[in-house]
């Protein structure tokens, strides 16, 4: 079974908010920048969705912030698959520091929709994309 | 007891993607947008709560996305307490469209600190403030 | 001739960086912001433009940062047409701190193009578009 | 001398908006990271400027849009030192696709302000970084 290379985000300065950290919206940013590399990596990125008329708008998002970051921390964020039974996909996101110490932990849930906006059934209508999904949740995290 | 007015934030274009939709991310910076007018109504805002070295970080979100909203629609944010008994702020968020259909549900989560970063115990340091969200906390749907 | 009512921002906690300011590249936005509220004021809302099928890309800005602003300050955006002889639209802007003092200047640039990407000439096209930017285009500072 | 290596954006999904396209106003946030970059490569990165006490505010920013670019696409940023003498620094920026055509260009003009905010005579109080900036001011475009 395949394994994932966590992503880095480089924190900006443009991210930062007067209270001199992070502005914690960014973090919700940053999981469909992993996300995106996730997905690339599972061999589905978004541009051979789109191409397949698959959209995949996010539905849900939860973030605890355990430890704030800021200005130049080079953020390292594992995505697995939390939850998936065809229809709703349940994601969930690690982001450390440097210093290997959790600074937010995250989720994510998804529908997949066709270009019209019709809710599309995976297993029948794309069922390599849906065993591809099926094969990386066992390993993951709730 | 004091009733709350909503407010409102009109999605810029800025917020919307590729997608044609306002990205997710953007619900998170107008929670923070009602916070601050929730909390000025009450006769707390920002400014007094800096006067006096008081800082609220976000240790926490969670959005649930129920209908898409998109450029020049006027969203209308009604915030309560959720939950506080003293230490942790737990605020509710309702965002509903012009036609009064709920486009979004979330909370924040909320600790006080003064500018050491230690956590301040409101009910001894500043029983007004703390008064105040105990009287709110009552009315507000979990 | 018509006057046109200044739009007005308030400056959002999360459009701070962490030198306590505004960070600059929000001020692009704003104009943004000020510019579909001048266009509603004309008469050409955004919404109109779209079901004409005409859109108008930003070919170029520049801003001019004269005096820092930060969060809960209220600007007021003053739009002016610049400059328009029929194809390149270019708007001035003049934001202003509730001291009446002049915080940003700063202009955009803008074409007219039809959904298929192809310039539109404004003036054989959308004739009532094209008289009425002109129009405005009179007192407009440089 | 030194040459300085290209900074590379890839296009985030959040950075477009409705149009399809990358907007606007994220270019001024990429001349931020791309300059960040640029001056850690010459030595004097954000965190050394600021344990000398060293500030550096943007006062003016221009951009020239010339082609669009969207989400996944990597952008290729050259910034060089347009002009400076003394007290105003001025970078310029090209800014490139994958088959390396020019999509944008940009300049972006800066003082530098001690903790106080007065301004600070670098050649007198920071001479290195003065000889530095002058070096590399030689070879820049305007």
């Amino acid at each position: 079974m395949n394994t994932f290379l966590p992503y880095t985000h480089t924190v900006q300065y443009y991210e930062t908010d007067k209270m001199g950290i992070t502005h914690h919206s960014n973090y919700i940013r940053w999981m469909e920048e992993a996300r995106v590399d996730f997905l690339a990596q599972m061999g589905w990125d978004y541009a051979k969705l789109e191409s397949l008329g698959i959209v995949s708008p996010v539905t849900a998002v939860d973030c605890k912030y355990m430890i704030s970051t800021t200005f130049a921390e080079k953020i390292t964020i594992t995505v697995s698959i939390a939850e998936f039974k065809g229809v709703r996909l349940k994601l969930a996101y690690t982001m450390k520091n440097t210093e290997g110490k959790v600074v937010c932990q995250a989720h994510s849930e998804h529908c997949f929709l066709d270009t019209s906006g019709n809710l599309i059934r995976l297993k029948k209508d794309f069922p390599e994309f849906y065993e591809a999904l099926c094969g990386y949740a066992g390993s993951a995290p709730a």
